[in-house]
């Protein structure tokens, strides 16, 4: 019998949640369990297993299961390990051969990747890329990460590490200093944390320009401040977006000459800004592509719901 | 019975070699036409297919070879075509179904792509990347060409035309014009015309430096000058090309974060710097890389004969 189901793990730093998923990307039954609260690898697999298969017993889906797909920070697909997640107490400073372990728990063959390869696989078995071979799907978050399709693969890379596109350096003299130790990576201008820092910088650096981002004191700005402002007309936080746009859509350019792709797909907190980020973003892509890739490629916006989003790319990955 | 060769075919724009290749790399027997000299595809079609069926037959290998492959200036993968190249009359603002026309004419298979896919084919297939499944071969010539495997196949795009890296923009302020008509292509560093460039600025920013190049007059500096005087000690040349390993170094890091290849393999006259070239390129690996990246990727020179690597890379294809 055709095994008709899927189980899709999203272990995020503090919950891990999952479902049984069908070929058309319904999540049919859910559970969670927490992520933290565990000091070694084969207590949490342990639990997080008998989670599972009581959901598959539950439900009558036995025989109907064809296997795992997991979400996983710090996931080597190639090797099913989870390396050095510094944000999981049992999984830091240490290799888990989490895939493994998962499969002799439960009897299913599982595999894991990184999150956003998890949703480039999402957006090519149920979202915007149904059909594409060639995509690049952007998360958009307090980084930026990417996931990279190519002839209808991931492309994951000699070490299963390929695809960190946040980390592009897109200003090479006096970029901004990242999280990474390097300055000038993308993620330090095109993420929720680039647009507050250029927020910042902008009032700073135009002290005569009137922004609606001045009256607020005695906390950060966030990148919903920004977009709430841009909402209601304020210039400054309309220019914040317009440079981020534009800094993004100059980099997919350069992404373009590497792998030629039919779309950017974009996903994470920052999408929620549309237009204020995709007009100036699409200029900058059609102003600075080269002349044979010109009008070729699209910027599209995830149609996955967010909430599900994680659990469904998880789960394509059984598909494969 | 096994079929044990396969045809290459190198277009260039003055001319056309061909030859037949075994399984270890071997070109057994070659032959050659012009490019030129033709105003329809159709003649040049005629003419390649006689001569190549001609080497077969008088070679007794009728039934021994498996396809052929060919290496095409603007060749498209997808498609099989070669479109718009300018500087072959008969192919210039048109494209052509060279491909389907070559296999009607022989009654063999063939396939094409562009050169610098057809290198990395080469390396692949016989060369410095054989057992790789993940490296990108970078052509250092009058440009700056690219040729991308990631899982063991050629990143060639939604529209075949994938692997520009010659045309990821590494200067964004202020960078140097290059002739797709836009600003700080890598190709206007770190290519034989780029050693030009920078030996022409370097000698005209800094006037009260000493130099052989200065010796050079009634004639245009070349980068065969800039590594002559290199290789002479001279300190001015030797800076050119620390500044374009440098460059180049940086942009393989940018290049890692996309497919984590396990190799860049170098081709064309540039590679000739050697370690005037090498080492300038590794240290900037070494200093710029994503600490997750670090010492992982190497960077090679090919193996290949230069006089050869062109047929066996166009070879190679009709092994896939």
């Amino acid at each position: 019998m055709d095994k008709q189901y899927v189980t899709g793990i999203d272990m995020g730093g503090t919950n891990t949640a999952f479902g049984i998923v069908d070929r058309r990307g319904e999540i049919l039954f859910r559970g969670s369990i927490s992520t933290l609260g565990y000091t070694r690898g084969e207590d949490y697999v342990n639990d997080l297993g008998n989670a599972i298969n009581s959901l598959i017993e539950n439900h009558d889906l036995k025989d109907k299961v064809k296997g795992i797909g997991m979400g996983v920070p710090n996931g080597n697909m190639n090797e099913g390990t989870i390396e050095n997640a510094a944000n999981i107490p049992w999984a830091k400073g240490v290799c888990i051969r989490l895939a493994a372990m998962m499969e002799e728990k439960t009897g299913l063959p599982c595999k894991l990747t990184n999150d956003a390869n998890a949703a480039a696989l999402g957006e090519m078995a149920y979202g915007a890329a149904k059909g594409m071979k060639d995509f690049i799907v952007i998360t958009l978050g307090t980084g930026v990460g990417s996931g990279i399709v190519a002839n209808g693969q991931l492309v994951v890379g000699h070490d299963g590490f390929a695809g960190e596109l946040g980390h592009v350096r897109i200003i090479r003299e006096n970029g901004r200093v990242c999280g990474c130790g390097r300055t000038g990576c993308l993620e330090t201008y095109a993420s929720a944390t680039g647009v507050t820092r250029t927020a910042r910088e902008f009032l700073e650096l135009q002290p005569e320009r009137e922004s609606m981002l001045r009256d607020i004191q005695h906390r950060p700005i966030t990148s919903k401040d920004v977009f709430d402002a841009a909402k209601a007309g304020d210039k400054l936080s309309i220019d914040v977006f317009n440079f981020t746009g534009k800094i993004l859509g100059e980099a997919f350019c350069d992404f373009v000459a590497f792998s030629s792709p039919k779309a950017f797909i974009l996903f994470g907190g920052l999408v929620h800004a549309g237009d204020f980020l995709l007009t100036p973003l699409k200029k900058a892509m059609d102003e600075n592509m080269l002349n044979v890739y010109k009008g070729k490629t699209e910027a599209l916006v995830s149609k996955l719901n967010d909430a599900e989003a994680a659990i469904l790319g998880a789960s394509a990955l059984a598909w494969e």
